[in-house]
């Protein structure tokens, strides 16, 4: 009950709050403790909370599980913003520059990342905070790498946990970064209020070389890097993709995607990118679209959750493991109906 | 055994054929008779096959899959090709005019159509045949309307099964009709080796109501309707569309997908679009990648079907489907996480 958490966590403000971490008391009994350093927006709290959540073990899911359930009620006032582009599109300097010009406002900006494949690589795209090293100093703001992992499911279930998280702990603008090239935009598409899309100049050469259908996940196209001899070049990309964009269909029904041009190094068009956040948030929240979309992003994350357990269930089992390469490889070279194979993966699974 | 059918087919070959009909034995016993029927390439066998295909019954599922495991070595040799897009844009004028052609240049036609809608709106794409009448009365074509029964997985399986059978009958040249608003196209874009987007003229309108990605599942675009006074406009869209697939990523890999104008009113630019169809069938083949794509599409479809099976089980679950509208609602209205709503509905399923 998040009423007891506030009277334990009023109760406690007199006591030596450091001092508990110093205890380092097994993570299983420290719920409330998370919970009540999460509601003083202590960052180490919040790193403990989070390290909470992407555990795999079994014993950590359910304590987590159960943190969750009395932070939910506590999140959710906050803007939460989908940030890709393809490497070399700046989206490190863009991210610092725009997280700054909020924490600056008074804004609280937690930034979060999303790479499945940072484990295949061994390398996470946050994995160093020295990336973005004047913002992870600032007092505002909060950087977490990717959490590792395995399957995309998995990461996409901790970092939708980790925003309930952030945003329990006061952050009010939950920046949410994906390399653009795999399929985890559509799932941070799903997470988020509004998506960015940071590109490089010269649209054609690179639109070649997008992912398909990202153009029309974008609530807003950014051309970064539009300073010095670069000017020129990014103007003209911009109106490339306004021209591209104007073909496309909306990513949100109502709303025009714009096409922008910002330079991060120079803090120029930052101030316009926000104005443009703020706009969308405007229109959406008047037309209830913004809580629509939130409820409906709810949904689809409970019904993707559910399948994904069925499926690891299924293909996870033994037996269905042993049988699948064989009746795989008939089943390519036409040798065998897919009725057949389904059927006989079904007979293994449930030991007919 | 394919073999033995073989041989049965030749043993029968004297025999009189049409007293099978008249005879009309229970579909059961009826298996040797139309795999016979479909290799003598008689139409009205190959309804039948169909006809069982598409039946909802169990008994009858087992003797399709036990019909269709046979069918399975002799299909394959054909060209698969799907055809889509908005309703206006002559679909159906365009595949008469086409199939005419191909047909008259010596190919067996079979036109198929996937429209998941057509149990919603009580009508099927194709559930006229005097659409195209022409086609209809031609010896070398074979028209089917869409399957009705339900879910989308459903009418896929129907529709990858009926092609086997219709290429077993000797057909070689397979169009897949789907109208181009729904989740069918991609669906279909995955059991074809060639996918056309038929449009309007007047680009920049149409577009904007197309469906999200579909542009980029297109190994041609085709503006029909190119004639009269609006030949014109034909060639501005030609253009427009030219552009705008300059920065998009084709659909396969190598291939540049072209924009071709035609009039299938006036046979003009028809011969043209199966030049492209060849063209990209050359290289494919060449390539490799004809083949590897229908392997993969194999392996697809069989994973897509696993899911469905799984899914289907889940929540048509008496249990699962009572608390679902509950649940559902709690996790949107973001009073209960989605870890504990799914555990709930995990528990009701297996009777925990």
């Amino acid at each position: 009950m998040p009423g007891s958490v506030m009277w334990k966590w009023a109760s406690r403000m007199d006591e030596d709050t450091p001092k508990k971490f110093i205890r380092r008391k097994p993570m299983e009994e420290n719920i409330n403790d998370m919970i009540e350093g999460l509601l003083l927006k202590d960052r180490t709290m919040l790193s403990r909370a989070i390290t909470l959540i992407e555990s795999n073990a079994t014993r950590h899911k359910k304590i987590a599980e159960e943190m969750l359930q009395h932070l939910l009620p506590l999140s959710g006032d906050s803007i939460r913003i989908g940030v890709t582009g393809v490497p070399g599109a700046g989206k490190s300097t863009f991210i610092e520059s725009f997280g700054l010009l909020l924490c600056n406002k008074g804004h609280r900006v937690a930034v979060l990342a999303v790479d499945p494949s940072s484990t295949l690589h061994g390398g996470s795209i946050l994995g160093d905070k020295t990336r973005m090293e004047r913002l992870a100093n600032h007092p505002n703001a909060f950087i977490r790498p990717s959490p590792s992992g395995g399957a995309l499911g998995g990461v996409h279930r901790k970092t939708r946990e980790t925003i309930i998280a952030c945003e329990a702990a006061g952050y009010d603008v939950l920046l949410i970064e994906t390399v653009g090239v795999g399929q985890s935009e559509v799932m941070v598409r799903g997470m988020v209020d509004f998506f960015m899309l940071l590109v490089l100049t010269g649209a054609g050469d690179e639109l070649q070389g997008m992912k398909k259908g990202i153009m029309e996940l974008a609530d807003a196209v950014i051309i970064n890097k539009a300073d010095g001899s670069n000017l020129d070049l990014a103007k003209k990309t911009q109106r490339e993709y306004k021209q591209i964009l104007h073909f496309l269909q909306p990513a949100t029904k109502g709303w025009t995607t714009p096409a922008l041009t910002c330079s991060a190094l120079y803090q120029e068009g930052i101030e316009q990118v926000w104005g443009t956040v703020l706009r969308y948030m405007k229109m959406t929240k008047e037309s209830g679209l913004f809580l629509r979309n939130r409820n409906m992003q709810a949904k689809e994350w409970l019904y993707a959750q559910i399948k994904e357990q069925l499926e690891r269930a299924f293909f996870g089992n033994e037996k269905v493991k042993r049988l699948t390469p064989e009746i795989e490889k008939k089943v390519m070279n036409e040798e065998m109906t897919i009725t057949k194979a389904s059927g006989l993966l079904f007979d293994a699974f449930y030991e007919r």
